[in-house]
């Protein structure tokens, strides 16, 4: 039987119209260093409008071609936001911080039509301009002389100043019915090895993953929450926050490229954000700044970190020193990104809630979330089994753009392999330990390279434990311990390993200890494992091998 | 292009599935007028698995068939919400309150193959199950004699109970995948004219619908939410509450058939219901036992009133002396019902909140709103243009079940035509003054009987004012005041006129005036119109006409 419901398809315009009449008064204000720049949803639909027909007819954007942004968190980059995907084109934002090969790769990839770029970042794009083969339109926002864009790309490209652009365009657009399965948004993933992935989101997918933003469980957006987004919209569509606020009437506040922990304080004390979103380095400038100057930060209830794990002491720092809840979130651009977020169960509040908010939290209605063991086998939600995660669901990603079938490394029978590992308990709370890439695999069964690291780095004797699977003929893999000592400790390799069987399965304890000097680390601080492996099969570590009797 | 997002349905039984597992541990009580009956979210997914079962291995139902309720607020009623569209059939709630033609009407119209029905209410049931043709088989929930339905409708229907059917059934069932635009489930109107008029919600539309009914600006449902739904599951789907409680976690807590106040006062103080959801006049009751018994009601932080206009006086009372926000909304069956709901704008508090508290409210992002004219067009977002509210959206209904093409009457270039008629301000919230049918068409221009007779009521020397439209040669219609004087006062049409000049424009002013001994009434007590406007054009009113200089 068919329903009686009208078939009205979800997408991007739909969320533009919506907040741009019945929320039309709600604030969109973008830092400036000195004073913020204000303007209104309503307003924002105009510019929106104005934007689309200056694409359509001054640069020639038809059906779905790609409008790539190069642009930091600020008004014109919240027009784009909406005017690319409302006019059935697709917006790609591109990732200032990829590396120039990466940025041209993906540029390429999308086969971007139009560039629009910050004036500040015409120098950063002018390094890759002469490589975006496919751009023939740059629209600078803002002041900045594009000569290095022209030196770059010479007659390929016609540079447009936005502000002209757009003047004396009509303030309003005859918004195409799009299909909502089409792409809309197009994001690359950063992957460390191998090319930029890319992620096509559809507007079906960012409509149903904006009404699950606002939710209580997840940010709790209305008309009365004032968000400050942090987290870059070049980086996973700003986790959804931009669509979330028009759906929900929700203000927005932007801090352009004002990213230090003096501006965006100041910014918190002048503009009262009741909500704030980043990445766990900008709560941690904050906090410092935070405990050594005198600012207001009265209005903020919770902030939201992902992208990676939060440290306790930051949760816990945030909330008695300065009343502030920090909530943890989990996802990933091939998510897009929401995945999971940390809010204790019904009931439990104070020092009993930390148990919860420190995991990686519950899916919210959309998403499902399995652990798959080694084999390939679903393992129980029971808190202990220990697997990889999988998700699936109407905003995950089925496969990468360009790929005919999903790769098997990435996906398996519609589900999402995340790359983490860890555990599934029984009242719906992942607890993410490790990436996958990272696990043991010893006899088919995972050990987890962290909590080995943890439990190692509780003893006396060790400052920095690095733990990394070798190969064995007998398990696969087995545990190799790197260790290095604090100045003047000592410790054989027998006793550490009695003191990790005092936390540890032994099944799980390493036979083969290296001492060293210092754990390689990668350019942003993390164990760079793969060094680690590599040394190990170049026989370059004194390998000690404790045997089991 | 082609997004790269999964095509994953929106289907009732991934809300299911959900709750049963993310957050199974939910509870879901019934009241039993002694003990309540308790149950939690994983359990109900299982009986839900065991109904599908036997509704599939022993009532033979298959494919889209549909699968009725005549059932109170129970676990039972929810678990049949959840299995029948989860195995893809099609779950009909009978309004238990329809007139007996209405419910063969409906039950015949719809094809009903089985009757699940309440013990208590075999009698009711008995007086039509003899007309409803298409039924095999009816399932007893609780105790109660099936003798009546036997010897209403002989051996055309097999009685089962709904316990024993149950025992020994699997507790999994492997739901299909759905074509998220299949029904999922009907409700029929209740109008007053003609027959009632089927709506088929899709998969799609619930869904949908449950992740708004969960956000912050409608009724802000998460895991700690309890919600006390005393809002009939056979009424426009209990307003999507039991979708929206799986969705977000929200504890589910049911009267039964305690409707009295005295029972949900109890309820109320027993298990301490963050929100409640009713029709006016159950809070109405609820209201006199609170103001004369002590009931801690310290839990119950809002409850939403829908179905018709909430006085004021009650929104005030519960506020100021029982520290309950009563929050208006509105919505049809036809709107799955969620149209609009009332929470003052961002910074709005205090006495200035309640002249936006007073309205129907703002649309959320599902729901698009527009007035329209007279003469079809669409009027400005003004706060002033008077015209019939039109409303589209993915969870509104788009034609009647049955009908090939929409009704013109209902229906017009793909939005629904409420038959409600008021404003739409510019900040986008809805204030309704009339039925479209009780509106004066005059020489272009609407005129609200309602206002007309607020305005008249005023008047110390009136008693009740009745106000209707009537034909009149050159406006086409022209109001007509009948007037009930209170016992002792006088007045001529000529003085209330005038005093109605002070708050009405003097075009909207009655010539035709009559003075009545009381004005006729419907069986709920409203004023009956149709019996004023008879009278009129019978003549069997002392008409007076003021002559107009």
């Amino acid at each position: 039987m068919r329903s009686t419901m009208m078939d009205a398809p979800l997408q991007v315009s739909r969320i533009l119209e919506h907040g741009a009449t019945v929320h039309g008064s709600a604030e969109v204000v973008t830092w400036t260093g000195a004073e913020p720049r204000r303007t209104t949803y309503a307003e924002v639909a105009r510019t929106a409008a104005r934007l689309a027909h200056a694409l359509r007819d001054e640069c020639g954007v038809t059906g779905d071609e790609r409008v790539a942004t190069f642009m930091w968190n600020n008004t014109e980059h919240l027009v784009a936001y909406f005017a690319v995907p409302s006019m059935g084109a697709v917006l790609h934002t591109l990732n200032i911080r990829l590396f120039p090969e990466q940025l041209a790769y993906i540029a390429n990839h999308a086969e971007d039509r139009v560039v629009l770029v910050d004036g500040t970042l015409i120098p950063l794009l002018a390094r890759v301009i002469g490589e975006m083969v496919t751009v023939r339109h740059v629209v600078v926002v803002g002041g900045g002389d594009p000569a290095p864009l022209l030196a770059a790309a010479g007659d390929r490209i016609a540079v447009h100043h936005w502000d002209a652009l757009l003047a004396d365009r009509p303030a309003v657009y005859d918004w195409p019915e799009s299909d909502e399965r089409d792409a809309a948004a197009l994001c690359y993933t950063s992957g460390t090895t191998g090319h930029p992935k890319g992620v096509a989101y559809s507007h079906r997918s960012i409509y149903l993953h904006s009404l699950q933003i606002c939710m209580p469980e997840a940010f709790g957006l209305d008309a009365t929450s004032r968000e400050l987004v942090i987290v870059p919209m070049f980086h996973a569509m700003a986790w959804g926050l931009p669509y979330a606020a028009f759906t929900s009437g929700a203000s927005l506040l932007m801090p352009d490229r004002f990213l230090q922990a003096a501006p965006i304080a100041e910014m918190i004390a002048a503009e009262r954000p009741t909500m704030a979103a980043a990445v766990p380095t900008i709560w941690t400038d904050l906090l410092a700044h935070l405990d050594t100057h005198d600012v207001d930060v009265s209005g903020l209830r919770e902030v939201v970190v992902g992208g990676s794990a939060c440290p306790p002491a930051l949760m816990h720092a945030f909330g008695e020193r300065h009343g502030v809840e920090v909530i943890h979130a989990w996802g990933m651009t091939e998510t897009s990104p929401l995945g999971s977020v940390a809010r204790p169960p019904a009931g439990v509040t104070g020092e009993d809630s930390w148990r919860y908010r420190y995991t990686q939290g519950r899916v919210p209605a959309g998403v499902a979330a399995r652990i798959v063991g080694p084999d390939g086998e679903v393992l129980p939600a029971d808190g202990t089994s220990v697997g990889e995660l999988e998700v699936q669901g109407p905003w995950v990603t089925a496969r990468y753009l360009g790929d005919e079938t999903p790769d098997g490394e990435k996906f398996r029978d519609g589900w999402l392999r995340t790359g983490d590992v860890g555990t599934l308990s029984a009242d719906g709370y992942i607890t993410l330990t490790d990436r996958s890439k990272d696990v043991i695999k010893s006899g088919g069964e995972w050990i987890s390279s962290v909590e080995l690291e943890n439990a190692l780095m509780a003893h006396p004797a060790v400052l920095e434990a690095c733990v990394v699977g070798v190969p064995d003929e007998r398990w696969h893999e087995r545990p190799l311990a790197t260790v290095v000592l604090r100045e003047g400790a000592s410790a054989t390799p027998e006793e550490l390993r009695e003191f990790l069987a005092g936390s540890v399965a032994r099944w799980q304890l390493p036979e083969r200890w290296a001492f060293i000097e210092a754990v390689p680390k990668t350019s942003v601080g993390k164990f760079d494992k793969k060094v680690v492996r590599t040394r190990y099969a170049d026989g370059a570590l004194a390998v000690h091998t404790v045997t089991v009797v």
